[in-house]
């Protein structure tokens, strides 16, 4: 069963009731982050109940051991993980002597509140201990993306029955673990502790990679709204520092203690200037006050929503989820560094480790180039680029040369770091997302500058991978490219994958375009390039032999390409016959019966399809989705909104918002029983796609048009979207009868609409 | 490079000098056995060098936790170890309280030698102590074959230039560990240690199985030959038992101490009985004494080499290699006991796990079946027979029904215990050695019975396992078996492996002729096995329908069964053309590259036409061998014994001399550099085919007519060797221009030379 107790809201996310079966699944819903760290919604002070603890900081990462069963040729020493970092949020509290812990009191008038057009976490809610002391808490928390190092927290008392002694003991605590340790090995080491006055500090570093962090926290303290200055008890253990403070309190008192924490990284400073980094943010912090950080809070979170939101009317679990959605997107990545990417768990867990992958250029970067400056999603590719050489080297280790590059399939760093063979080294359709990325981005921006600048060199290597890696067959008089996972991963060391020499084919000629073009635009940058690359024109050729003769499985009969050679040997049953106990499949099924089967776990040719709509007549689409739907299990949470946009695309409406549903709520309601583990992040840039790019057939062609085609599911009253298209603010709102095209910006906008072209002046309002 | 510091000798394996970098391996190659328990040839004394400790007793292993790096569905969830058992050889010596360590003294005139002919390990040596005291040592032990659950060492120390005090501390340690452990934990809980005068022992019991084994030691000592008692000091500890023996020597004396050690188990024993067992074992060895025990060992290996010795004349190494490969081979099994089996190290190691691959039918029972009484083989049979229901189990697991089997591709107790999926869940091939290992009985034996009683069962399981695995390919309108691994291990997840689908389809008729047989010739027993296993007569009609329409990928231009779909899409390059630099390509290939290569790790088209010779005219043969030999890596010390016995078969000797000397001295020379590991046992029995089946040319044909087509390599003087067919020994001897048939039975006997039938009248000799 799935859970649904999160109470619809527009703008919130909100439980109503403490359910000490839902902790974990909460901690994961209202996870709060600013792009460059993060933190489960963990509570303050002690829970001795279920949990599971998390804080996150962008950028840093563990390598831990690999762990096979069977070590292959070619694997990674590593796997670089999220890494849970110190903890400041914590707060030990006494009441008369009794440890408040939610799981050992009588609770009433829950409350857990995400306010996502704010940006805050908050709960309150009435508590009797087991000493039959009542007390009213109300706590928020925030971390701020004005002063991206720093959170804050605001935690109220009320004693509601008794006098006496309230004891709040602020910490931070550097002993912390992962809970996805390979060989349960401690990932810290801890440098320096650091006490002080009201505030303090835990300098620690990583070990192997030698991150170092500074996590301070400066606590302020207020009785009835008059800050208080209690004695301050200071507790220094090996690894946490702890201070204490106790408040005598009258039946009706309202005690306050702010705790303000922050992060400061080796990523950022020296060494020797963390301790005083952090502490001065979180004094700062503490001299600006909690209200006026809140202020900046909302602030910041008006100018994400205002490029970015989708409001839709008479559908308020859709509002709510969409919401939720771009929320943490934003939570997660916010595209000012370079360095960083948006991991498939944002700050919202560790499972998979690694913080990149093929999701990026697939998914993410459609949604932060739509709702963000251009310089975001230029990040994004830059974070590749700056890789290139470990994806050299990565194709060297698995027998590549001459600067061939394969992208790993999960990293940190640019080094692969995942270990199964079938996905490490055979998934290899991830290197085409990479240039499609470029090709998206040039599209989009008609910034052709980066491909001057970057872009080149990233596909001048993945276009000599492309070559490698494909074999003339004699057989077929073609070239092939064998043993291959495509993006359907319940098929693994397949031949002629479609996906994968579609795309193989199409980097090369894109590849050798962009290089024409610079060779006549950009003489010398072309020359710059051609030298730094070892590139001649002949190899090219070399190139263009295998993308002019790739091979691709076709069926006659049917009229469609095949997902790989093969595929109709298979036993051919659509996915509504199978029975419901069977599925899904990859809980039900040993593996190579998933295998052997017809089923898809995700888009494959149609994920093809998707990505060169252009390329396709309609009549092609319609064809291959009505063979390839029928047998998509859509196990994986980033193929139902490919199928979405395609259904739209063929105006299958009802199929379409089908499919939108299964991914639209996929953690708020917790369709797969494993939100407790983290929220799916990238996957909700999927469902962004199959509003803008499904419902508003939002589409930018290779030649840089801009075009829409909006529908409406019958269950919606309206919706509207707002992109950032180069520059310019457009929103579309879409009702039962009525299209509305809105220019926000000074310049006019030419775009298509349904195939005709239509101008928006500056400022106005087109209503079709 | 190989190491080939064994010095060659006839009957001996010898090394003559003491170098601490052949420790491990000598280890490996000087290993004892009896069939029943074995041991590493680890030292008595202490060693404080490089040194792989082990001591292993058939039937006892522990079922370590599965490691994995990602987990499917269906792996199983422990991995069953051969097990390092209670170690009952070890003596500390002190001289002069000087610690006794070969690591720490100076030594000359080393010599090992393990006696094949008689069975037993022997070590003399001098050595000068840092002390400066000499020593004379010569030491022999052996595991005794007569009495099989006991052992004897004599160890002497003649003191060269001093008087002092020699202190002999023989221990039973039960604190051992595997050197394998996934999670570095120990697999034995000590439950008592029994002290007592000169003889004592340890009961154990394994974790989790709870096998309860008894080791129990007895000693004596000698002065000059003279039984002497000293003192006894006996130290208890938790897991180790040592009496420690002070005697005062003077310059030229010899001291002796025999140690008698026993393993007793609860396979065989009441756990209350297991200690007065072990016990009393030691105690009777000792009356018995070592002489007389040695004496029973000798005549044990005399009767062992009468109907399986191979002889060589003019090539000294490969006598002692072949010699080397039968004697390890009845060390490692007797065939005395239906709960045991060959495991790829047997006594010689732990590395692998499990004790059962299909090695055994393929490989070992031919051997066994040849050289020994019909019975030994028999059991290796029942062995499957008697794990038949978890064999249904598994392939349950797998989701198959109605009494479907799949054996486990590696096991100790019939529960799978492998974890690769591409193995586990798809190298099905070996299904099909199960029927052909009843199928090589019958011929062999002519004990149709055996079908009756219980190999038809099998035989029903394994043909509904089949029928299931197949589908209907609505491409080919013929049925295909998707996603397997052949022999060939190179491939992972292919379709229509020539040799699995023959086997399939192979293993359907053959099971439906028996069924047909039973049910004319055995109507009870016919009604008795449908009515076990619910089968009906429309039931193999079903079966038949996809053994009549099984298909073969076959290349018409070449006029070969291809080994799977697509194998002519490779790249095909013969190894000879492959830079030296790449081999093994396991070790220098990522496993994507090895995949999607058109080289081949192990016989797998071929080994189909190994085991169906009968099947394929001698051209059809040739044309295959010439395809697929070039391409044969032989990177599996299974694979160049088929090589070698088909290139002997169609009379290419030089061929078959080359492929036969790869695995001729494999652990001898160690071609692998891993023979510290442990001895490859089960591909010992592949050097014994391809002299017996490969130059010999031995064969039983379905007809049950035995024939010969002896052929001798010219490198060779002569070869000779010896068969037990039916309870006929059979010694077949061939020199460069003369051939001999001798028969040393009371029968006449009947056999196909070179296609010409000759009769060779009982206990007579024929020339040809």
């Amino acid at each position: 069963m799935n859970k649904n107790y999160i109470v619809p809201n527009e703008w919130s996310i909100i439980e109503n009731d403490f359910d000490a079966e839902n902790v974990e699944a909460s901690e994961s819903l209202f996870s709060i982050g600013n792009g460059a760290l993060g933190q489960r919604a963990n509570f303050e002070e002690d829970y001795s109940g279920k949990t599971f603890q998390g804080s996150y900081i962008g950028g840093i990462y563990y390598p831990d051991k690999t762990r096979v069963g069977w070590w292959k040729n070619g694997y990674p020493e590593y796997f670089a993980k999220v890494l849970n970092a110190p903890n400041w949020i914590g707060i030990h509290i006494k009441i008369n002597e009794v440890i408040f812990d939610l799981n050992t009191c009588k609770i009433s008038d829950f409350k857990r509140e995400l306010n996502m057009k704010e940006g805050w976490l908050s709960r309150s809610f009435n508590a009797e201990l087991p000493n039959g002391n009542k007390i009213e808490v109300f706590a928020k928390r925030f971390i701020s993306i004005e002063f991206n190092e720093v959170g804050a927290i605001e935690y109220k008392i009320k004693a509601i029955n008794f006098s006496g002694e309230i004891t709040f003991s602020p910490y931070v605590d550097a002993g912390i673990m992962n809970e996805d340790t390979n060989y349960d090995e401690f990932f810290w080491e801890i440098l320096e502790v650091v006490e002080g006055e009201n505030s303090g500090c835990i300098l620690s570093k990583t070990l192997k990679t030698e991150f170092h962090v500074s996590t301070a926290m400066q606590i302020a303290l207020t009785l009835n709204n008059e800050e208080i200055f209690p004695v301050q008890q200071t507790i220094v253990e090996d690894k946490k520092l702890t201070y204490s403070y106790a408040v005598d309190v009258k039946e009706g008192d309202v005690t306050t203690i702010f705790k303000f924490g922050s992060y400061t990284t080796s990523l950022n400073y020296k060494i020797e200037e963390l301790n005083s980094a952090s502490l001065s943010n979180v004094q700062n912090a503490k001299e600006l006050g909690f209200e006026k950080l809140l202020d900046f809070q909302i602030k910041s979170w008006q100018k994400i929503w205002k490029t970015a939101d989708i409001v839709i009317e008479g559908d308020i679990e859709a509002q709510q989820g969409i919401r939720f959605n771009i929320f943490q997107l934003n939570q997660t990545y916010m595209g000012t560094d370079a360095r960083l990417n948006i991991g498939p768990k944002g700050f919202t867990g560790e499972k998979y480790g690694g913080s990149t992958y093929w999701d990026t250029e697939a998914y993410c970067i459609p949604f932060y180039m739509a709702t963000k400056d251009a310089s975001v999603a230029k990040n994004l590719l830059l974070y590749r680029y700056n890789q290139l050489n470990k994806a050299i080297e990565n194709a060297e280790k698995l027998g590549f040369k001459n600067g061939a590059a394969l992208y790993p399939m999960v990293t940190m760093n640019g080094e692969e770091c995942h270990n199964e063979w079938e996905i490490t080294f055979e998934e290899i359709h991830r290197n085409g997302a990479m240039v499609y990325g470029i090709y998206n981005y040039v599209n989009f921006t008609q910034d052709f500058d980066y491909v001057v600048t970057n872009g080149l060199e990233v596909m001048i290597a993945i276009a000599r991978f492309w070559h490698q890696r494909a074999n003339w067959s004699d057989a077929k008089k073609q070239f092939v490219i064998l043993g291959v996972t495509g993006p359907n991963e319940y098929e693994n060391n397949i031949n002629n994958n479609f996906y994968t020499n579609y795309l193989a084919k199409w980097c090369i000629e894109y590849t050798v375009d962009c290089l024409n073009k610079v060779q006549h635009n950009f003489t010398e940058d072309f020359d710059r390039i051609l030298d730094k690359t070892n590139l001649t024109i002949e190899e090219t050729y070399n190139w263009l032999k295998v993308a002019d003769n790739m091979y691709f499985p076709f069926n006659k009969e049917k009229q469609v390409f095949l997902q790989q050679d093969g595929f109709l040997d298979k036993e051919i049953i659509p996915v509504e016959k199978l029975d419901k106990s069977q599925r899904p499949i990859n809980q039900k099924w040993s593996w190579d019966r998933i295998l052997r089967s017809c089923y898809i776990k995700q888009a494959d040719v149609l994920q093809g399809m998707y990505l060169f709509e252009d390329r396709f007549s309609k009549e092609e689409v319609e064809r291959h989705f009505d063979f390839y739907e029928p047998l998509t299990v859509h196990e994986s949470s980033l193929s139902p909104c490919v199928h979405s946009i395609l259904a739209a695309s063929i105006d299958r409406m009802p199929k379409a918002y089908e499919q939108y549903l299964r991914t639209a709520r996929l953690d708020l309601d917790d369709y797969n029983h494993e939100v407790h583990e983290g929220c799916h992040i990238t996957s909700m840039a999927g469902t962004w796609m199959s509003v803008v790019q499904g419902f508003g057939g939002m589409r930018v062609w290779e030649n840089g048009l801009l075009s829409f085609n909006p529908q409406i599911p019958k269950e919606w009253k309206s919706y509207s979207f707002t992109i950032n298209f180069r520059g310019s603010i457009i929103k579309v709102y879409k009702s039962q009868n009525e299209c509305k095209f809105i220019n926000e910006s000074d310049k006019e906008i030419k775009m298509f609409v349904d195939k005709k072209e239509v101008l928006i002046p500056a400022n106005q309002l087109i209503i079709l």
